[in-house]
């Protein structure tokens, strides 16, 4: 790696443009990828209101899909939605080089695997983001508040280069946590978001308070939370037992907001559903373990008109 | 009884507006009481478009909220929709005679208690309607097909009263199955109601095609079927074996189509969820029966903002 680290962005919407912005800071080159907002970002670069400060910046290297680069970047940082129809391992192709990180900023749980079969000698670094973060217009992003990654190598531990990227991202000015089992990490965050999610979306959007007040919803939210546990450990990433009372009174101690999810739906964009709940359905089948609540809501949405 | 028996229906719709032709062709008296479309059926009566011909008829009695008739009626018809904001006992007290038969054309289960409790003395009639039939505008009604009644006395038993009414019903021209047991009667029709009808709300107003075909969707409306015939079970109820499998291979000969309820939802009129599902549910924790797939699709609806 040169002194001066070149970083790509794949999916440079609010979360991607928000960490691209955080690595310019660390001296990086780094590079977008674009698509609808080509256009807006070669005028005027990425604008950032954030608490952090101006983080605005304009790309060093700004592509679209098939746009070749002269040198593979050091890390690949990917930050698409998790959709059935995207095939991210041809997404990054283009531009996947023999020592280039991968590195995914993106929800869910069992999200990397596909990536880690298609390059399998690629170090893969999986990071979740806990941020609140918004697009605002073309090349504009609201950045609110918090910014933590936490991060590890896939499937497990700390290796060089994580902890290379995380130094970058500290010396960016944001809070890295790094974990030798990433993969429990994800399940400890799927433990609010599988439920809270997908449900917020059936119940067409309801805010957390709605939710937790309707009657008979705190069971039901505990109940899937339950199960997302009982997935959890037989997938051998135990959770610790008193993390249900923990989310609940948390969220109950919270103003009542809309989670990622529920807006999405609100502003007609598509929801990852198998990669926040389907995917937890799917490791349960295969360790028999009943997820009946799960898997109504699951089946729910799946019956809905695609969008 | 006088040779000309006096009816009133309260809440004619479009269920109470042709059975209240039929009972005219009959040759009873007929009375509606009405409220939004009061003055277009006072100025053009009832006009009903059915294959059984033209079934037009000018109400002998058109009556509004706390209006008085000189004489109680000798049946008493209540089709308006059961939900929770309605008091329906309350609604029809003002035209309830001391040997009035209330009579209930409704959907759902468990719908009846409120009313005998409130009028132990009175002969209470309960029935299903099997009818496609909808309105198209103020006092207009479209009748599309069917239009049988199921019918016998609450709690159970048929008496002279089901007896004399079905005879009128079947001089008018429509086809009565009396039934001993009209409880059970109503568990049958929820094995297909509760699980297709709030589940297409939750999908968005889905098809029964759609139901079926998506990815898991038969097995849960299998799920959900069992669970009715459980909670059916238990409440002594029993329901025949194979009557799941004969309610999937029926729906999927038919051509696709919206049931009443995700037409209501998608006409943002209210849906009678406590009446098909919310009640079953709640004779399932009476006797302890697990339901949990029925939970989630009914506490998800309740999560969303009242209508």
């Amino acid at each position: 790696m040169t002194s001066k680290p070149h970083v790509l962005i794949v999916g440079a919407g609010a979360i991607g443009s928000f960490y691209g912005a955080i690595l310019k800071r660390a001296g990086c080159r780094v590079g977008l990828v674009l698509r609808s907002e080509y256009d807006a970002v070669a005028a005027n670069g990425i604008q950032i209101d954030s608490p952090l400060g101006d983080l605005s910046f304009r790309p060093d290297d700004l592509l679209r899909d098939g746009d070749e680069l002269e040198s593979a970047p050091d890390y690949l940082i990917l930050c698409v939605k998790v959709l059935p129809g995207v095939d991210r391992a041809a997404l990054v192709k283009p531009w996947m080089g023999k020592s280039t990180r991968l590195v995914l900023i993106e929800n869910g749980l069992d999200i990397e695997r596909e990536l880690a079969e298609a390059y399998p000698d690629n170090p893969l670094i999986s990071c979740l983001a806990f941020i609140a973060v918004s697009r605002t217009a073309p090349g504009r992003v609201d950045h609110k508040a918090y910014g933590k990654l936490v991060m590890g190598r896939y499937p497990q531990g700390i290796d060089d280069n994580a902890q290379a990227l995380s130094a970058l991202f500290t010396e960016g000015g944001i809070s890295i946590d790094l974990t030798e089992q990433v993969v429990g990490e994800r399940w400890r965050k799927c433990l609010w978001n599988t439920p809270f999610n997908p449900l917020s979306v059936l119940a067409n959007g309801a805010d957390t308070r709605t939710m937790l007040e309707t009657e008979g919803g705190e069971a039901l939210i505990r109940a899937m939370m339950q199960e997302v546990s009982a997935v959890a450990e037989a997938d051998g990433h135990p959770l610790p037992q008193d993390m249900i009372d923990k989310n609940i009174s948390g969220t109950r101690k919270m103003p009542p907001y809309k989670n990622s999810m529920a807006l999405d739906y609100l502003n007609n964009r598509p929801i990852e559903l198998d990669a926040v709940l389907g995917n937890v359905v799917a490791i349960a089948h295969r360790h028999n373990v009943p997820v009946p609540h799960l898997t109504t809501v699951l089946v729910a949405l799946k019956m809905r008109e695609p969008q």
